[in-house]
């Protein structure tokens, strides 16, 4: 049997435009991955009239309600009180998670728990208890009439641990069947051309399905199956990832991995290679991205943000004639950053992003959106000529970025960095 | 008299989880600042049956609803239809916006219009009609039973355009009151603390208003006033906003602006001072925020990315001894660090930052969380040590660059550098 359900998210500064809504897409994309339907997300002030309406009117349509927020320790966190209410249940104190929640300040807030955090251990009574290893707001779920409600924390990152630890397996035991689903990574291809390309596939496909979600100048493919095992579902997800793996050909960076910035690091970390930066108007993004990835120092050794002309001078040692004849933004002055980089930081490779984010064009006339992507190996250097067009100053900075990535991504995979279409 | 309004977001990509609803964050923040309180948001697929269940549910509980998507060309934009079928409107073809749609095709998509962009014309009967300068689907408004239902697209630079060209000045005529805020932004003192400072003031206090808003290490607070005119409303926040600033001193570091930045900034532009950047553990993330401000070529000229020990000492020109005496994280090298990138770059002003960000102590063991920010200037280095604690890799890595621009800022400001508490 299937099932519907539905989002409430608790908290007046969603109402008033303080914060954005991230806890229902990531609950949705979970439930999702799971085969459970969403159908509605509703988002409440810290207000039990109000709350308690949405409750009224979620049981009727849905069979699965998920809250979060207004689990916290002061006064206009009502969402358990009201909630119970709803549902004609105690609320009882649960002494061994007022002891966890005890413990949790000594150890983390190093002072002693605030009386008003005694009620955060107060929960219906028989319900299922979802731990909060990283808060002191602990979650909980229970059924009633046919009716699964569960609260989750309203902070995200508590609210993330305790979906992935607690709550995900919870429904999954309510659904017979398994999904499964593998992320199809791409770059260089538009969502429309992506669509053409697979439009046959993708059109008479229901069960493994495939869909596409699109970042700039990034698609993922998602196949997904349903089935009643686990090694059914892969076994049905196999031959359609290796189907369209093989049709988009290089396009496809990677099946299952986070991002361009991830691959390329562990492409490095197999050859035991470094690399280094060398950025213009991406103005640190490239070194920003990779240093954002755990234990980059075994991948990453440095870089140079050479804003202005003189720095690409004096820092990268790009000659000051080719600065002047070529200027600032050309496929010389990228492949003399790169090489720079490189001999400076000693490191196996370096990319180089030159180029103009706009809003004004640059002082000799080269329009924004021209970006140079320089890539020094130790066989020689590469250069690639990106034009993004008139686009936002930031948009620009992230492609220009993504394309350096790309840049390494195809050079220590052995393709061409010039191009990156077929 | 005050309204209620409820924002419905349509598109079963939201309840997928494939896209967050911005939009109803963007539209809240709008109506709180024009005085129109915000109850409900409600997300719901592109389904004509439960799109118009919300509408009847929102119509019985509000007097303005607003929705968002639905309004594109293809077969499962139903927004307009359905909701003209709730209301029962007769949808009319208005030929002059047809023009209007051919004409955005043949300027900017450089093609003919497509048939069945024709639909996107046809508009509920007696509407006020929504033009959408960025986007081909117009947005409407119109009054039925003293419900106010206003229609914007989906696309959140369309909707934000067309939020504030058209929907805000439609809601204004509503209310008869003006609203207006500032934002007191400090950096370096807690929420809690901020509140027990301001509890007194803010207790008391209905109109004007005192709010705050955490990020991390930094409070922005939002004073607001409601009056009957601009200049009324303004003269009763300024005296407010001059107490509160007064009153918290150094940690105020600007009132309407945009973060700490672009504060730092402004202040080079003032002396005709440009700055640089050393980053160890931040990675390229201070250079990064500074140029991702338009102009920033006036005032930043580059940095170094040194997250190897070794890049400290060849292209920052840190003394060896030095580096193996105290380590890379440490007072010591933070001063290098920044006098390396101020000689390299001929820079007024530069900024370095080292620390450990995690997961992992450094090999000397020191511990995560525990960052230096070395600022060197004409008179001499400074240097402020910070202890985030045990914390997410981001969430260090943001905190070391927040009170990297705080160094700047107070030294610009002729503060202390090495604390940022009274």
């Amino acid at each position: 049997m299937s099932h519907t359900a539905e989002i409430i998210a608790v908290g007046t500064e969603l109402l008033l435009g303080n914060i954005v809504n991230t806890n229902a897409r990531d609950i949705s994309q979970a439930l999702s991955a799971v085969g459970i339907n969403v159908f509605w997300h509703t988002v409440v002030g810290d207000n039990p009239a109000r709350l308690r309406q949405a409750l009224d009117i979620a049981r009727r349509r849905s069979d699965i309600i998920i809250t979060t927020g207004g689990l916290g320790p002061t006064y206009d966190d009502l969402t358990k009180q009201t909630i119970c209410a709803a549902f004609d249940r105690p609320l009882v104190l649960h002494s061994d998670i007022l002891d966890t929640i005890r413990t949790y300040f000594e150890k983390n807030v190093h002072t002693a728990m605030p009386d008003n955090n005694i009620q955060q251990a107060e929960l219906p009574e028989g319900c299922t208890v979802f731990d909060n290893p990283v808060g002191t707001a602990p979650g909980c779920a229970f059924e009633s009439g046919g009716v699964h409600v569960l609260m989750l924390p309203g902070p995200p990152f508590e609210m993330l641990t305790m979906l992935r630890r607690c709550a995900i397996p919870y429904l999954r035991r309510l659904s017979s069947e398994v999904i499964v689903s593998h992320d199809i990574m791409t770059f260089g291809l538009g969502e429309s051309p992506m669509e053409e390309l697979l439009r046959e596939k993708m059109s008479h496909m229901e069960n493994p399905s495939l869909a596409t979600y699109a970042k700039p100048s990034e698609v993922r493919l998602r196949a997904t199956a349903k089935a009643e095992s686990q090694e059914a579902a892969e076994a049905m997800l196999a031959p359609v990832v290796r189907e369209v793996t093989d049709f988009l050909g290089n396009y496809v960076y990677g099946v299952d991995v986070e991002n361009l910035e991830s691959v390329c690091s562990r492409l490095l970390r197999q050859r035991h290679w470094t690399m280094a930066t060398a950025e213009s108007c991406t103005g640190g993004r490239v070194a920003e991205r990779i240093t954002a990835l755990p234990g980059a120092s075994q991948v990453y050794r440095g870089g140079v943000v050479s804003y202005w002309t003189q720095v690409k001078a004096d820092v990268l040692g790009a000659p000051q004639a080719l600065l002047e004849t070529h200027g600032a933004v050309s496929a010389e002055t990228a492949r003399a950053m790169a090489e720079g980089a490189r001999r400076v930081t000693g490191a196996d490779i370096a990319v180089s992003v030159t180029g103009v984010a706009g809003p004004d064009p640059d002082e000799r006339g080269v329009a924004v959106g021209i970006v140079y992507i320089g890539l020094a190996a130790p066989e020689g250097t590469f250069c690639r000529r990106c034009d993004f067009g008139r686009r936002r100053r930031d948009r620009i900075q992230d492609l220009a970025a993504n394309h350096a990535f790309d840049a390494v991504r195809r050079y220590l995979t052995g393709l061409p960095v010039e191009t990156w279409t077929k």
